[in-house]
């Protein structure tokens, strides 16, 4: 285990630059070597990997509790070391995690779209892995097991780069993980762990265009800004969550309130959370008090345009930029409006194309919405804070993106895989 | 009808900027109400330009001639000319091209992945039109109509770039598109075409990222490489076809004859067509004469291995530099192999990933060469030359991609599409 930590901020450039391309170039002849590897054999590899975070759960939480110390002496947020502590509750967490996407089955190798031709040839898609995915995520070291879990699953080579918090955990983890796919006859550099904490690394990482098939950030909006001005690599991603819900005036009060209360107040922070509520003019005077009663006193600030303001107290006004921002807070932005196209050209306007909803017992409507809306979920009488992979059934999430190519919302195994076009044929010629 | 010809190169740079962020603004209102047209109003469109086409055929065969003119006038190739004409011939072909793709199924709107989770909540993916298609192509008019026509069945809004060679052209072309898009009740800024020959719009077309979703480049490789390095929109692309054909020991000769020579002289200016033929040594002496022997009487040069040139007369050293090029032309490098595996090392080594075929009776080595060579599309008894969206069923194509991400090989419609989530509930909670 090759121990730089952060003093090596004094690294020469050329040096990590080097250690950089090595690491491609070995994912890159690791990712060869999984495209033949066989479905048991990724699956062994991650049952290895959940014994052995149990069996050598001391030496784990050894080099854990080095970077709780670290932590602690920077006085860091107790919330934030809870996240960083790789506790017997979170290892047995991991455990069942990697038992999970052991058991799911093989991307890889499905085949799809089969056709014969009139001139008897087989045509058909085979999906395969992506090749070398790049993974930079944040202080929390399950993400190490998580991410590592789903490339290999999938068929990819990759390559991790953790936190600086989590350095020697990360380090640890991915002792185990080296161990586990030799075990199970894989190349040990299908999964790398960058081992430096040197952020200049980041900045090559994204920028290996030979090496790096595709991107994925897991973090903040601070990490994803930075990665999208830096990376000439794909990125795999999201960067805001301004999600709405539009209450039409064809909606049933129950169902909305509930769905309404639910997509603000189950979690702040998660990018499903809705941000700005829409109103049908026609139901708000019968909707609005009591779903403004129910969220205030739950502790959410509200803010509104005239006609809301109008309609209920202790409401601050509204400004253009409430409409834009992701508040990932316990503030909810509300207008009401006169039609189901002015909500529609108010989601065109403000919206991050991340999840919107509809509540509305009117179908043809709940159908044009679901058409019209451009974003990568549009739900029908449920709350935004649904969109995640677990939720949707594709047992597992490397993230969400609100790319247009390639993978769109959540994303599971086979955001992390591509197809390739596989032909039969007995001697024809063309032409 | 905007007339700026080649004299505007002395456009002022603000005025040209300006001109494209318009075009991309219309363009991206254009896509919103797309994504709403009917399978129906999209279909009469393309059978309104169809019509139009022989209709106003006097109109665009005059303004063809002053690009035609204009071309004789440069003494410019006659293959040149020929491919810059509106024939009769050529105005035939494409009418019957847009009564096909009129006639092909709508690809947007269609469910796929539908699945009911444990709490009643159903989610699906629905194919959607991937938003502003920017197509930049060299002097042919007819992938004005073809690429207008794919973009616009998909349900996107287009921003066609054509070559100056066929500037009036495109420009009546244009006008016969329009008036077709609005007969058709559809927004005429679906389809728009720049309205300039200055070379810098096409720099400023490949970095609005706020207008263009993907940008399809059709043309030769210099067109390619320049847009690769200046391109910020993703590029739906391929680059080279460096395509290998591997004669296997278990190759049936008389098929592997037969297609080694279909793959070499079917076309040899198409990405599809073998550049290196690899053959196991076991088969080489019974194979490799009487194969080279068609070859050179068809008038192709040979370059070979040393023990390819121990076995036939005529043949040119091989150099590090013939296996990594795309001749496109009547040449052939040849390289005698000591097993597949030596084969597939080559290709992982040379290829351009776009398309190779084994040529074997052996079951289990074809399936291991198909699931274990990378490239777009990977055939089995076929010649190479078979890459190609209409020879694959896809009924239409835009072009080939070697990307690796979104769409892959030949691209048909689909490839201008993407998808989202879409999700019905009945007030569901989370958590």
């Amino acid at each position: 285990m090759n121990d730089i930590t952060q003093s090596s901020a004094a690294t020469q450039v050329g040096d990590l630059s080097t250690m950089m391309q090595d690491l491609g170039k070995r994912a890159q002849l690791a990712a060869r070597r999984m495209r033949a590897a066989t479905g048991k054999a990724k699956a062994d590899a991650l049952r290895y990997m959940a014994d052995a975070l149990i069996e050598q759960k001391a030496t784990l939480q050894a080099a854990n509790e080095l970077d709780l110390q670290a932590a602690r002496e920077r006085q860091i947020a107790p919330a934030m070391i809870e996240r960083l502590a790789l506790s017997d509750r979170a290892l047995e967490i991991m455990t069942t995690g990697l038992r999970q996407i052991a058991d799911m089955d093989d991307p890889v190798g499905q085949i799809s779209a089969s056709r014969t031709r009139p001139n008897g040839m087989r045509v058909a898609q085979m999906r395969v892995p992506l090749g070398v995915i790049g993974i930079i995520y944040e202080s929390r070291p399950n993400v190490t097991i998580d991410a590592a879990a789903l490339s290999l699953k999938s068929g990819n080579a990759t390559i991790l780069r953790g936190g600086s918090e989590a350095f020697h955990s990360n380090q640890a983890l991915a002792q185990i993980i080296s161990s586990s796919l030799e075990r199970a006859g894989l190349p040990k550099e299908a999964v790398q762990v960058v081992p430096t904490t040197d952020r200049d690394a980041v900045g090559l990482l994204v920028t290996m265009n030979d090496y790096v098939d595709v991107i994925v950030p897991r973090g903040g909006k601070s990490l994803i800004q930075r990665l999208s001005t830096e990376a000439t690599v794909p990125l795999i991603k999201h960067l805001d969550g301004n999600c709405h819900v539009y209450v039409d005036e064809f909606a049933d009060l129950e169902k909305a309130t509930r769905i309404v209360f639910n997509a603000k107040t189950y979690r702040y922070g998660i990018c499903g959370t809705m941000e700005t509520l829409l109103v049908h003019r026609n139901i708000a005077p019968a909707f609005l008090p009591e779903i403004a009663r129910q969220l205030q006193e739950k502790g959410v600030e509200l803010r509104g345009c005239e006609q809301t303001r109008a309609l209920i107290a202790n409401v601050a006004p509204a400004t253009e930029e409430d409409w834009e921002t992701e508040f990932a807070a316990a503030i909810l932005a509300i207008r009401i409006v006169d039609s189901m196209d002015q909500a529609m050209d108010h989601i065109a306007q403000y919206s991050s194309e991340h999840t919107e909803s509809i509540v509305t017992e009117n179908l043809s409507l709940a159908e044009r919405f679901q058409r019209e809306v451009d974003s990568s979920s549009v739900m029908v009488n449920l709350p935004t804070c649904f969109a995640d992979g677990f939720e949707y059934g594709l047992g597992a999430e490397i993230g969400i993106s609100t790319n247009r190519l390639h993978a769109r919302g959540p994303v599971g195994l086979e955001g992390l895989t591509t197809y390739k076009w596989v032909l039969h044929g007995n001697g024809q010629m063309r032409g």
